[in-house]
């Protein structure tokens, strides 16, 4: 059952190991896709309704959060903002309003939460992060090779175990469906059939092409039958170059190949052709990235030309790249951020007359870039605050009680080894400096 | 007149050069509390509304952007969540929520959006950046000497200009009215008043107390004669001592200064008895960062030892402190990050058959950690193309056309200078990474 002090449903909040683990991981891909010369751009977290409405689709809109109008206004009951649903209708926006001081291509990039009132579930929430890369303004297949390789770099530089990435080219299903006289009426849902062709047996597919699709029989078996065939690319390629349509898409899906070839391993991308991608805006080259343990797909891309000023920016040429970080996060190896939290070196504070010094010892440590903090509690117990030392993951512990005042020293606990060291007062920050992982 | 295009009022977009700029400042900040031991908390962008709302009196909850309810709830016109207003009623949710999980004392920070529906103005956005730093649990006057000097360090290392803390506690605030006999009914208009002296006359001071504040004119009078007094200081420790309060005051305000003293150089943090703060739940020291060419401060802080509780979390004492960041960002040096959004090596696409030999010598200036692009456009002139690597900022352009690839090497221009060198296709690779900047 909820708590009254949860998060609001399909949200979460992040404490320090998760937000350490998630920003480690929005590092890597922001410095990736700035090493590509793509650009950052940050919109505000909402836009006005208007903007936002009527671009998804009804089942779309019905998932945007709509805020209430404000004063007097408020008992109207009506919104006037949403929360943003996606980082391409913002892109869009932005498109329109700064064109002229973009630079031409605008290759930008935007990280950062989307809102979707979707029904909360595994790996399904209402508040994620979204990692988007693309370009505008340029009709050239070196602009959807970059892409692809930027999204392949980042999270071949994540370190995500064995992803895959399946391309294809909508010239190319176009093709298909033309080679083997599928109705132009009945095209999409065809495809969208044959996409199943990963999860389901080959009958199946068959049976729900002829069944909900309408697709006669004969076609819907040698469809599937080359579809699944072992040499199914060399039987499509055949088939493809029978029409205008086929040999461009199997053009497309060849310039990208080759253009990626020197930068992602053959056993990591593959052409696809039974791949389709859901949204029907695409025009050009398509790709997702699976990998092993997740359902969907972990990242996807993909040429939209006709994309921007359906949303209602300037009609410019576009493509871009999505990597599904949350679906991700889950699946990559630990990057040695489980440390980050921890602090350096804890300081004792044991008599009420040296809170001074305990505190100048700190800020000796924070000098020689240590993580270091004071005991701020209200314990005067050694073992206690060691245990509070032990507690914080501190490396070292700095005790300064009486005796050490009269002595002149610290005395400077490994808290690993439990070995203690007598440093003089004057020397502290020189020796501080010369620990492993200070600055020093 | 606002274009179609623009954000919504009172927020912003930000271009890559905007982006850079805050994400630098912020990281800056990041980087100081980290050191101090504090470790990051990230909560939803909206809480339920029941959490916000009764949380910031009946003006902030005005401020509050409320989120309709979804589906079949929408036409009530009713809000069921609301945008976060603040850090502080997050906090104490999650005090509430994971209190056994979170360390004892709890050292957190959080740095990013709050949203108000505020008047948009100069300086006032109604999306806009909070960097707050708490620790909940101590009762230390070392955890508030803590929050003073992360916040010290993070204005001192983003270079902020001039800056200088007012330090003041409100048990001499407290001390200060009880040894004027001021009535306890009044006390707190007088403290508004009292902390005009910064910028109005003495004379008009004096006038508002005995006009507004109904305070007789012999005491207004002797408190701002006392407050403006060239030894105002040591004045008033002298009247403090004769009360207890006034005594617990500048006990707590010359500990705090004891423990900065070896950290915050004296001209920059000076007691300063008229600094009010105008909020009302503060229990201990108080403080504010004023800057020259800013009106409002650009950073406070205090001890809150009930406002946790009053907030819907544990009874925990609580203080920290919040730096301004929207407002000292204009104020702040460039740091370099003016030629984060150049590219270091723009590549030519002159030949259509050169394509792939282009991608790949993009590849290799990436791989030697360069940012690095092909020329994505549709003209094969070189004059056009250098001309883009110029608008791009890039310090170098590769040149590889049809007399290169003949004669197996690539050109480099040097943007700054014009020189150029031919390079071995084959060398390339370690020339990229020779070149200042790079990785290699």
């Amino acid at each position: 059952m909820p708590s009254q002090f949860d998060p609001p449903s399909g949200t979460r909040d992040f404490l320090a190991a998760d937000v350490e683990r998630r920003e480690h991981a929005l590092s890597v891909i922001r410095s990736v896709f700035n090493r590509y010369g793509f650009e950052p751009l940050q919109t505000p977290a909402f836009e006005r309704l208007d903007v936002l409405l009527g671009k998804y689709g009804d089942d779309g809109d019905k998932l945007v959060f709509k805020i209430l109008r404000r004063g007097e206004h408020e008992a109207s009951g009506e919104a006037d903002l949403a929360l943003r649903y996606d980082m391409t209708v913002p892109l869009a926006r932005v498109a329109a309003a700064y064109g002229s001081q973009l630079p031409v291509p605008y290759k930008r990039y935007a990280i950062g939460p989307v809102w979707r009132a979707d029904r909360p579930g595994r790996d399904r929430y209402r508040e994620f992060v979204q990692c988007d890369l693309d370009t505008l303004g340029s009709a050239s297949v070196m602009a959807d090779a970059e892409a692809l390789c930027a999204q392949y770099d980042a999270l071949a530089e994540l370190g995500l175990p064995g992803f895959r990435i399946q391309l294809n080219s909508r010239h190319v299903l176009a093709g298909l469906l033309e080679a083997f006289g599928v109705p132009a009426d009945i095209g999409p849902q065809v495809l969208i059939s044959l996409d199943k062709l990963d999860k389901n047996a080959p009958a199946e597919v068959v049976g729900e092409l002829v069944g909900q699709r309408e697709l006669d029989a004969a076609t819907a078996g040698e469809l599937v039958t080359m579809l699944t065939a072992p040499d199914a690319a060399h039987r499509l390629r055949v088939a493809l170059k029978q029409t205008d349509t086929g040999t461009a898409g199997l053009d497309e899906v060849d310039a990208v190949l080759a253009l990626v070839a020197g930068q992602i391993p053959a056993e990591r991308i593959a052409f696809t052709p039974r791949m389709v991608r859901g949204l029907s805006y695409y025009t050009g080259p398509i790709w997702e990235v699976v990998a092993p343990g997740v359902a969907s797909a972990v990242g996807s891309g993909g040429r939209y030309d006709h994309l921007i000023a359906a949303l209602g920016g300037p009609d410019v040429p576009g493509t871009g790249s999505s990597i599904g970080v949350e679906r991700i996060l889950p699946l990559l190896p630990d990057a040695g951020t489980a440390d980050r939290g921890r602090l350096d070196v804890a300081v004792t504070v044991l008599e009420p007359d040296l809170t001074v010094q305990a505190f100048g010892f700190a800020a000796s440590a924070r000098a020689a870039a240590l993580r270091s903090s004071v005991y701020l509690g209200s314990s005067g117990k050694l073992a206690r605050q060691l245990k509070w030392a032990s507690d914080s993951g501190a490396r070292w512990c700095l005790i300064y009680g009486e005796r050490e005042r009269q002595a002149g020293v610290v005395t400077v606990r490994d808290m690993t080894s439990g070995q203690q060291t007598e440093v003089p007062v004057g020397e502290l920050g020189a020796y501080l400096a010369g620990l492993p992982g200070s600055r020093g």
